[in-house]
Order: C-alpha cells, then sequence, then structure tokens
C-alpha cells in the first residue's frame, strides 16, 4: 500500500465544511478511484470547532499550516486576494501543492503564483475556480488538447443568470429579482461582483489563458453587467427569437477575418442576445454553462452547477484526486508536471494582443426611440447602411406615449468602432428622442 | 527538449484520416501545449497512398507495427473485433501504448484487454469509444473522481437521435428518415447496430463500468431499439410535455430505495418519454450528450458532437496528449499509470449484480386501444391501481375507427415485473382490442 495523502484546509465556511462532508461521505468511492487513503490532517479555522473529528489538528495560524512536515496538498478555500495569495506563495515555496477555488486571486495575481509553482516544481490547481463543478478547465486544458479553440461563450456567473431566467419566465423587474436573489443567498449582500460582471470578468480571464494560451489579462476584460436590462428589451428579444442571457465570450480574431485589421483576442463579459432554440440559451436559474468552438472537434457544451458547497467541493476534490495520482508513485515532483498551469507550456505563452472594445466585432440589438414621423426609420436605416452596418430585423411597435415609437433593429456582427459612429448620428436625428439602447447580440454559429 | 513522440496510425478511413488532418492542422498547438514533438512514424492501410507524406512508413502487415520499435503510441482504428484484437493485444504484449475508438471490441473483449495491459504497465486509451469527441471518459474518470455516480443518461446514439428529431420535427414516419439517414451517410447499409440500439449498448457497458466500477458486462444490457416507434406516440408524447429519445441509462440502485429488493445495477437502453423542457430533449439532430447525476455535484450535462472525422480525430489526439504528458518525463512507464483504465483500480471493482428487466424500475408511457365503452378507462385504472401503479396523467383520444378510443396513460416509477403483469391483465379485457404499446419514461430528476 503507497503512502496515504495528507490534506490541510484552509478555511471552514461552506466550501470548507463541503469539502469535509465530501470526503466522509465518499471516502469508500475516493479509495476504490485513487488506490490511496486520503486523510485531512490539518484544519485553518479561526475559532475551534466542535464538529471535526478530532483527530485532525485545528490551527488559526495558517501560514504554520501551509509550511506544515504534515500536509501534502493544501486546499485554499478562505477566498480573497491578499491573505490568501500570502498563504499560497508560503505554501508553493515549502513545496506543498495548492488547490484553490479562488478565482479573484488567480484572475489577478495567477501568472506570478504560477511561475512561483513552476520554480519549485509543484501544482496550483484550479477547477473549482471557473463555473464551480464543471469540469471545465479540465475539459479545456486536457480533453481539448489536440484542438485549436476559436471561441468559447460562457453563463459563468450563476447569480447572474438566475436573475435573466426570472425576469424572462416571470416579468420579474430587475430589482425585484435581485433582492429575493440576495434573499436566497445566491447574491451578497453588495451584489456588485455578480451583476457588474466582475465574477464572470474573473472567470473568463482564466478560461481565455487556457483556450489561447495567453498569460492572464484579467485588467483587460471589457466588462458590461446586467443593471441596464429592462423587461421591455427582454420582451423584444423573445419576439425576434431571441434570449437574452449574461455571457463571458473569449474569441480569437485572425487578420484575416472579415472588418478585423489586426489580429487578437476579444475578452468581453455582457449581457447578448442569442437565439432562444441554442442549448446555451436554454440553460435557466443558477445553472452554468460554457460552449466552446474548436477545431476540429466543433462546438460542445458543458453544463452544471456554478456554484454552492457540493459542486464546488466536486472541483476541490477532483484536483485532489489528480494530485494523487501523480504523486502516488514517486517522490520526485519535477516529474509529474504533466499538465501545465495555462494548458500551454509557459514558455510557449503568447502575446497576441487583447483588443480594445473600439475592435469587438459582435451584432447589436438596437432600441430606437423616435416620434412617429414619416421618414425617420428611413433615416436610420440610412445612418446604418452608410456606416456598411446590415440589417438582420426591424420590429417597428406600436406608439407608445406622445406619438414616440420603439424602434427594434438587430445587425449583423459589425466593430464596434463603426457602430459608435452610427449611434451618434442616429442619436442626433430630431426624430429621435433618447439615447439609443444596444445590446450586443450572437448567432453562437459554428 | 525530450524526445518525440512517435505513433503509428493503424487504418487510414474516416477517422485515421481525421487523425492524420489533425496532427497537420494543430501542430503548433500540439507542440506548445505538450512540449513535444509529435510525429506520425508508421500508418498501417492496405494500399499505398499518395496523399501521405513520404517520411511516413506505410505497411500492410499491422502485426509488425505493433512491434515496430519506431512506434511508441498504436492507435487502432481498423474498428472490428476480430483483427483489432489480435492487433492490439500484440502491440500491448509489445510495450506500446494503445489509443483506439473501438467500442464494440472493448465492450465486449476489454476486460481481458485491460487486464493485459495492466499487466504490462502500459496505457489503452478509448475516449473516442464512447459518444465521440465529448470528453465523456475522461470526464467521469477524473473530473467526477471524488463524486459518488448515482445514475447517468445518453443519447449516446447519433444516428438514432437524428431519426427521433427528424421524426418529431418534421412528422416524417420512421422508415422514410432511415432511408435518408443512411444517404447522409449517417446509417450503414445496414442499420441494425444503430436502431436496434447495440451501438449505444456497446458504449453504454462502457459508461457504467466507470461510473460504478463494475467490470464491463455488455450481455447484460438491456436493450430495445427504435424500430417500434411510430409518429402517434411521438405526437401524443409531446402533447403530454414529454419527447421521446432513444437513451442509455445506467442507474445504482439500493436495496433501500423504494420497490427495489435487492441491490444492484441497471442497464438499459431503450426510447424513453422525457421532459420537453430538460436540455437532455433538446440535444437534436446526430449529436449526443451525457447527463450524470452524481453526489455531491448534482446533474452535469455534456453535449456535441458524437462522431464524425473531426470529433473522433479530437478524442484519439486528447488520448495521445494524455499519454505524451504521462510518457514525456520518465521512462519507467510503471510509475506513469496513474488513472484506471476504468476508473476504478482493478482489485477494487466490485461484483454489484446487473439487475434482469424484471427488476427495473422505471415510469412507463402506456397506449390501450378499447372500444369506448362505459367502464373500460375503470377497469384499465383499477388493474393499474391493484398492481400499485400511480398513474400520473391520462389522454383519451376521440375514437378513431370503429368506436376504438387510444387511451394514453403515464405512470409513476414502478418495477417491470408489476407492470407486466398489468399489461397481461389489461390485454386480457375484452373491450380491449390490441397489445398495449410501452415506452419507458423518465423525469431525469435530481
Amino acid at each position: 500500500m503507497s503512502k496515504s495523502i495528507k490534506l490541510a484546509i484552509l478555511g471552514l465556511g461552506t466550501v470548507g465544511t463541503g469539502v469535509v462532508n465530501l470526503i466522509n461521505d465518499n471516502l469508500s468511492e475516493l479509495k476504490r478511484r485513487s488506490g490511496r487513503d486520503i486523510i485531512i490532517t490539518e484544519v485553518g479555522t479561526r475559532r475551534q470547532r466542535d464538529d471535526i473529528d478530532p483527530s485532525i489538528v485545528q490551527n488559526d495560524d495558517l501560514m504554520a499550516i501551509a509550511a506544515s512536515d504534515n500536509v501534502d496538498i493544501v486546499i485554499e478555500v478562505i477566498g480573497g486576494t491578499t491573505l490568501a495569495k500570502d498563504i499560497i506563495m508560503h505554501a508553493i515555496k515549502n513545496g506543498k501543492h495548492v488547490v484553490t477555488a479562488n478565482k479573484a486571486l488567480l484572475a489577478e495575481h495567477g501568472n506570478e503564483i504560477f511561475a512561483l509553482a513552476e520554480a519549485h516544481h509543484v501544482h496550483v490547481a484550479y477547477e473549482a475556480a471557473v463555473a464551480g463543478g464543471i469540469p471545465i478547465i479540465k475539459v479545456m486544458r486536457e480533453a481539448l488538447a489536440a484542438n485549436k479553440i476559436d471561441w468559447l461563450a460562457g453563463i459563468i456567473n450563476g447569480t447572474g443568470n438566475f436573475i435573466m431566467t426570472e425576469m424572462r419566465d416571470k416579468g420579474r423587474p430587475f430589482k425585484d429579482v435581485l433582492t429575493e436573489a440576495q434573499e436566497l443567498g445566491y447574491a451578497e449582500a453588495d451584489p456588485t461582483f455578480d451583476v457588474e460582471g466582475i465574477d464572470a470578468a474573473h472567470k473568463l480571464a482564466l478560461l481565455a489563458s487556457i483556450a489561447f494560451g495567453i498569460p492572464l489579462q484579467f485588467d483587460k476584460v471589457y466588462c458590461e453587467g446586467i443593471t441596464g436590462i429592462t423587461l421591455q428589451d427582454v420582451n423584444y428579444a423573445e419576439e425576434l427569437g431571441y434570449r437574452i442571457k449574461h455571457l463571458g465570450f473569449a474569441v480569437r480574431r485572425n487578420s484575416e477575418d472579415e472588418q478585423q485589421d489586426s489580429a487578437g483576442i476579444e475578452l468581453r463579459v455582457h449581457p447578448t442576445l442569442i437565439p432562444q432554440d441554442a442549448l446555451l440559451a436554454n440553460v435557466n436559474g443558477v445553472k452554468n454553462a460554457v460552449l466552446v468552438n474548436s477545431h476540429p472537434l466543433g462546438q460542445t457544451l458543458y453544463c452544471g452547477d456554478g456554484a454552492g458547497a457540493g459542486a464546488t467541493a466536486s472541483a476541490v476534490m477532483a484536483d485532489v484526486m489528480d494530485l494523487v495520482r501523480v504523486l502516488g508513485n514517486h517522490d520526485d515532483s519535477e516529474h509529474s508536471h504533466h499538465v501545465p498551469h495555462l494548458a500551454f507550456m509557459p514558455e510557449e505563452l503568447s502575446d497576441t494582443p487583447v483588443l480594445r472594445a473600439e475592435q469587438m466585432i459582435t451584432g447589436y440589438y438596437l432600441r430606437v426611440h423616435a416620434y412617429d414621423n414619416p421618414g425617420v426609420l428611413a433615416d436610420i436605416t440610412r445612418i446604418l447602411s452608410d456606416a456598411g452596418i446590415n440589417i438582420d430585423a426591424i420590429l417597428q411597435k406600436p406608439a407608445h406615449k406622445l406619438g414616440q415609437v420603439p424602434v427594434i433593429i438587430l445587425t449583423l456582427p459589425v466593430v464596434e468602432s463603426q457602430m459608435n459612429l452610427a449611434i451618434e448620428k442616429i442619436e442626433r436625428l430630431t426624430a429621435v428622442t433618447d439615447k439609443v439602447v444596444r445590446i450586443r447580440l450572437d448567432e453562437l454559429a459554428q
């Protein structure tokens, strides 16, 4: 029998407790699959807990645990980007493998952390950091390892998806649903990270790196939340055969692509109209899903719970099982370094630029409010056509106040700078009464 | 720079050619991800091919290639269960790792093949054998390694899904769609393997082993095809909020489960009514998808192309990339054996019995044809209720010939033996004119 694997769990909140419960519940499955005993030797917790097996050392000195001789793998589930970073760096320097669910930390400091891990020949595993229990990190780093990834689109924030689902299914306004999400514990008291798209942007930065082999560049993610989405737009979208989802996109653009003058990568998080009959449009509630378009495989979709104790613990322990299988048979950790942290060999990361927002290419949903004068529709469509923007659909609704009509226009993909100019011109028309509402649109075509 | 990895591809049909094309197309991605040169050194083909790089040795002696010193990994894509088996056994004995897409071979002879591989400390990888490009083998063996899998349900035969989709979407009869599927190349000239569910049963046997840690038991899979599905039933199902899909199920039953007197595993392939709004019900055309219900993760869904050159080559090369990463750093292959072939350590496989058909528990859709006499519905429902079978919905259609009415009944889950007895009694009613049509039903509940 090989030696047992010793885990330290730092943080006994929802996720940490979920990991403890998983190990208790599934001990025999873990052993049957790995051939090893997996035991928790230490837990890091501020206050002494009575519900923890007395054979496990409880310690409030997390830095000490990160360096303990009685630990092979450090599981960091305290969150945050300061103490968590210090602990992880300390663990790495002490030759420990690390498993973390900390998307913010990795998105912002991952380049530094992974470099230190390479230098010390240890792994920092992070399946739980993106899309909870969906094994999207493993899928993209390993299962799609022979593919060239063209783009991915993901519902990677459960709170946002819950809100969009409730708005659409029940015709409830944004604020109302947000309050319920907070009551249900889906959203934090300060929901900024979720509803402004920052949490999704953290995850997208990680996904984009492993998709394209670029360094983590969270600061370059274009980020738009869902706070501006109204029921009116949700309903018009449905009427036109689309559904609004809050999505993260990572798209590889080649210089030979139509309309694109420079090769680069689009990293963007924003509400998006997608076709109603796409599977992604039917992923509802707090579920997450990632759609990956790659060559030669084509489109594959991965869907499941993106948060919660069970889903997160499942991902954390999948990482542990990977490490157990690697650690199992030899002690020379330098030899066990199979899957690069960011999917590509560190020396092979490319400096393909991240495109600026004005360079991004997407379709658009436009809602223009104008007085119902003869000629105003002709003026609007002329402006779009002069800018080289192709209209895919128009929906003109009956006048709803003082002779104003909402005109809904769907366009084919266009460079954002072109659209900005066109919208400026439309807003200058005397018949146009309000700012133009714009939401991006994607057909999710192969 | 580490040494390059040498591949032999045995068979240059659709899949073999797909693998060659993938390597040509994505050479730089493969190198960037693995840090190694991956080269094809030999191909096994009956006739000399002009379109193959002249540096690659072409040989019609496949057994010789399987033992060649110039080969690290043998990719078997010739299919069949005789020559393919001899070649794989020979390759294993010669210390080669094997990658295969051969579901029939593994479902029928996998226990023997994997045992030989264990003895020779080599890997036999088979991602491409189930669900084509969807990485379901990796997901279940690795990503869900910390979960206890309760059940899985999969659309694992693209031809069958294409036929069911066309019947439902376009109201076309089975035979008509089958002919088109054959013309499109989705179905073989002899479509038995697809439409009778045998191909799905091969894949289900593999999925069940890695889900539950049991030996491969293809011969115990209960197997029902789609040849008996009529448009009438497709339409009644829709009317009741369900959709008929051809699914493979692997279900763990515990003796404490309701109605189940003995612990065991259900392995079954059959047409199934599932709720219309389930994602699985909206996986259309030749797409495959697998829904896995596990603890503590809950339900996750994996969807993509289940066949075709690109999807299969993607899976074959994912296996190669795994091997490259393992082989990369040391020569002692005994030490590189991380993921057990059937997900669980060979000595940990369990002998949990596969349940007989009569022991299986599912809901049912029943279509009963009866003369529209007063009392006949009362008689039918009395028989079901006496057998302890709970009715979930009833749909009685207007009489359509000679005063006969079709009565559609949906039931809650019941042991098959109970249902058999009830159906016998119903068919003995004088008012009942035809055999009762039965199709299984599953709510896919968490």
